[in-house]
């Protein structure tokens, strides 16, 4: 992959303990323009507050990452814990303040080592040299199974560019406006404007779009940068350039966020539901997101039962208008029922056929006007159990 | 119990399958006063729908219901099915179709086997004179593993009267405006417009107050019936035999609220969530019901692992006004955070040892207002993945 202007590195700080690389940095050598969405809950961590106020600016230079601690629920030494990260970082670059972002994932309520961190920052600030994205995607890992990241190449102006994205999430997974924590780079010139808004558009349709558990996390946080080191004339809005940028864009998000939940905490299943015929697109989503995130209908999947009378429970209860006499319902090309009622012996046998499969997908017609929305989930396993009943220890 | 002028009984219809008692009738030799709350889920089942016409009348004498099929998903045929069970109840007691409730709770989607319901009625009728709540409280068990019963007596005007009532649960539990089934009987006479304020405010405070997994059942049905055999003077707002009644009521609703939570599919704890300092009672709510739906808050119980900061997430995308840097929490009366951050190494052993036990209480202070409220709930373990992965095999 070739990116021009971006640094990399990764190192152990032993943030939670010794033994993998923790702590790592993404620096562009030239301010980049940049913007972020962070997680709606009301209780934000220390990094998620500082990296609030930095992002005002539009632009950012570098991004210092950690997993191991959230530094959440840390009350003010967490926000001084946060600062003095930040600040260390841009002394060490030469940089303002305000030009580093501070993301971090892990335990809440536990104070960061900040001894570890200030004597590991150094040695992350030399190693930039020689680092890649893929040790970045791997340090920012928990619960995860596997590094996620996407690219895409494109051109501008007969210039080629690249769209690269890494991300991590694994539990805690139901961003209401960001996910866990992804970050997409860009060789790109963009129009920060145009920026802006093609980077939310394209987080609705994704990370805005999965869920594994429902819970949302106190440090979700999805941030762009664009340095413009491609030289390409400057993207900006109503141009073919433009169009082609949002798709790929569009693409390595989706991509991303299909990961996370293909890496749920336990999942065996990739399942992503379709709801249509709703009575706008916000009913469509919140049909399509009680569907996702219903215990009994996760449950269903896992034990590759084809449950449907589940799947519409969980509809008749998301607050979405329902026409319960032409409700619909198919996994995959299988209608399981039709007009509100179950379609017969034989969609049983077919039906189960298809939830073995280790992806598919539910449709389902809310038979009321032509809303529509899609959305992926995971099932809810023994494992997802496992993982969490004993996730500290 | 001595509870005059009510009849019980429970015969084998095997609606789902044979070899258990799973259609019963609870009959009241007057017609009774009454009034029901049932499921707020916009697809209801047909005999919901039916119960719902039925109900109108405020008074009705006798209830049929059946466990194995929950009649729900089941179109047209469906509501046949409803009326022609209320119609062979009412004819075989000389009673008016309109004195009938029909309950029925199970598998969604699948036709009632009415062939084995009608044959089965007479024999249902036929039982009256030996049967007892107890019998009943049996039938309407489906994945319940013990029957849920409470009773209380009063004395109104020198006579004494009776409050009893059944349960059952297990899962699909968060009703929003009743639960799953229950079903209240009194041989007191009570003023019909009291009796229904007094059911909606001890409704409000028991089953609208519990939550096993989040989802809300197409049959949620819960049903008073209200005799005036014990011969009292009837009971109105405003008198002490009126608070009394009220007590005694919220009495019996709130033990079989917490009986059906402590016997959730898979529970090992009982969970009381208490919220306080919240900007309104019903902000308070929320957050409660946040904590006590979350996957992960859920499954730290189930590994007795005293992780509070996934409650303060939980509290924190819960839509509830929230002071970070008031907020606090404990286990029993262990403190585990205060203001916002961790109170210290020891609350961590403390806490834990709280967390072993069967039951223990929350309490979270969001530190904004006055509002408070209590929810109650229970644990996310394997034995609730083992049970919904395989529920209908």
């Amino acid at each position: 992959m070739d990116i021009k202007g971006f640094q990399f590195s990764a190192v152990e700080a032993a943030v939670k303990k010794p033994g993998r690389k923790d702590l790592a940095l993404i620096f562009s050598e030239v301010p980049a323009n940049a913007c972020a969405v962070f997680t709606t809950n009301t209780v934000k961590a220390a990094p998620v507050l500082l990296s609030m106020e930095h992002i005002k600016s539009g632009s950012t230079q570098v991004l210092i990452v950690n997993s191991g601690n959230a530094n959440a629920c840390t009350g003010d030494q967490g926000m001084i814990a946060a600062h003095e990260t930040s600040r260390l970082v841009a002394e060490g670059l030469g940089l303002a303040d305000d030009a580093v972002q501070v993301s971090s994932t892990g335990v809440i309520g536990v104070q960061m080592p900040m001894d570890r961190i200030r004597a590991a920052i150094p040695a992350a600030i030399d190693g930039l040299a020689s680092g890649t994205l893929d040790d970045v995607a791997s340090a920012i890992m928990t619960t995860d199974t596997f590094p996620k990241m996407e690219a895409r190449s494109g051109v501008a102006g007969g210039t080629n560019y690249t769209v690269a994205g890494i991300a991590k999430g694994a539990g805690m997974i139901m961003p209401n406006m960001a996910t866990m924590l992804s970050f997409i780079i860009s060789d790109a010139a963009i129009e920060p404007a145009f920026l802006q808004q093609a980077f939310r558009r394209a987080v609705d349709t994704s990370f805005n779009a999965i869920t594994v558990d429902g819970d949302m996390s106190t440090n979700d946080t999805c941030l762009i940068m664009a340095n413009g080191m491609a030289g390409n004339p400057v993207i900006s809005a109503g141009s073919p350039a433009a169009a082609n940028f949002e798709q790929l864009l569009g693409e390595v998000l989706l991509s991303l966020a299909k990961q996370i939940v293909k890496d749920g905490e336990g999942a065996t299943k990739f399942v992503e539901i379709r709801v249509t015929g709703a009575a706008s697109g916000v009913e469509a989503k919140q049909a399509a997101m009680a569907i996702a995130n219903s215990s009994l209908v996760k449950t269903a999947f896992f034990g590759q039962d084809a449950n449907w009378g589940r799947i519409f429970a969980a509809v008749g209860y998301s607050g979405a208008t329902v026409n319960q006499a032409r409700l619909s319902l198919s996994f995959d090309n299988v209608v399981m029922a039709r007009n509100g009622i179950f379609a017969g012996d034989n969609a049983e046998a077919r039906g189960t056929e298809i939830l073995k499969q280790k992806e598919f997908t539910v449709s389902v017609d809310l038979g009321v006007g032509n809303g529509a929305a899609t959305v992926y989930t995971s099932d809810l396993t023994h494992e997802y159990v496992s993982i969490n009943a004993d996730y500290r220890s």
